[in-house]
């Protein structure tokens, strides 16, 4: 390992603190303000680790893990793409992809490769790991979105119907986490934070 | 497993979701405000991920991750101690062993166990694994420091001879990062950010 190698990998870490400064339309939990995505991570990642006895296939926890403190970085060429909005969902790959290929290139080779590669598995959904991650990228936000008194809903004026059909994913790989899901829907309709 | 655990594993997550709101002395890269424990921490689990390769005893880096990833959770409780704050540092053991029983005795008792074990083990710090995760937990802050044009230091008048000490630890498990940290310092000297 080169001198270089080490200024390589502090050029991506700088750049992925940016993730501090990107806001998503989640509140964080007392309703105060905004849920940012490093803080999205790092709670995703530590739900990750507490509810893993909840993974109905067979996962590899550590790579889950990884997956979720790397599933959001390349937001920070392509920005947050808040999954109620259509419009801008409609290029979303592209834009994300363009940005994986610039932000994984400012490590060396090897590295970022591996990197990209745990990404763009994640990001397709087809392996266990991929779907269980999956899931908890899902429930992060319902849960926090609930104890705040449903902000974002409200904001948005989204529906029970929407908020289903983002989280049926979940309920073959994780089916106590969907059902306690459910459950967190039904309160929330119930409460008037969601239109039912 | 029980609906009991899972409400279990759900109100440690809301618990700990409380590291949001937890600021630390170190400011975010841009200077524009203190980073909290939940950003630290996702920093320091990424940093972990992207800086392995400097480790210069074996490392199990999935038990680096995981001990990143729980490292501040009893700040929920203890608060956060700033590092040159001799005051504070005197009752932290204490503060820090009552708030680990209490947060950790939230989940499912072979999980609690399992997370204050790794909990202990950085806060021992006797370990290999222990030993690169304290490289990390020093290193990181010093870099968001310096970018932010040494902001927590010039606040609290702090001296290249107290950050050297501090950083004295890191030389022996990670000694390109040391080199690195030596040349920051340096860097902040000549720019007037430490006492010299």
């Amino acid at each position: 390992m080169t001198d270089a190698d080490l200024s390589r990998r502090i050029a991506f870490l700088l750049e992925t603190e940016k993730l501090n400064y990107i806001l998503r339309q989640t509140p964080v939990a007392d309703g105060s303000r905004r849920e940012n995505d490093a803080e999205h991570s790092f709670h995703f990642a530590l739900m990750a680790m507490t509810l893993a006895p909840y993974a109905a296939e067979e996962i590899n926890l550590d790579r889950v893990v990884q997956m979720a403190l790397l599933h959001d970085l390349i937001e920070v060429y392509a920005g947050d793409t808040y999954v109620y909005d259509k419009e801008a969902n409609r290029d979303k790959a592209a834009r994300e992809s363009a940005a994986a290929d610039r932000l994984y290139g400012l490590l060396p080779a090897e590295q970022g490769s591996r990197f990209y590669a745990l990404w763009r598995e994640f990001d397709d959904g087809r392996t266990a790991d991929a779907r269980f991650a999956a899931c908890i990228d899902r429930f992060q936000p319902l849960l926090m979105n609930y104890q705040s008194g449903g902000l974002s809903w409200r904001e948005h004026q989204v529906s029970a119907r929407e908020v289903r059909a983002r989280i049926a994913e979940i309920k073959s790989p994780a089916p106590a986490l969907h059902a306690y899901a459910q459950t967190i829907i039904e309160k929330a309709v119930e409460n008037g934070w969601l239109l039912p």
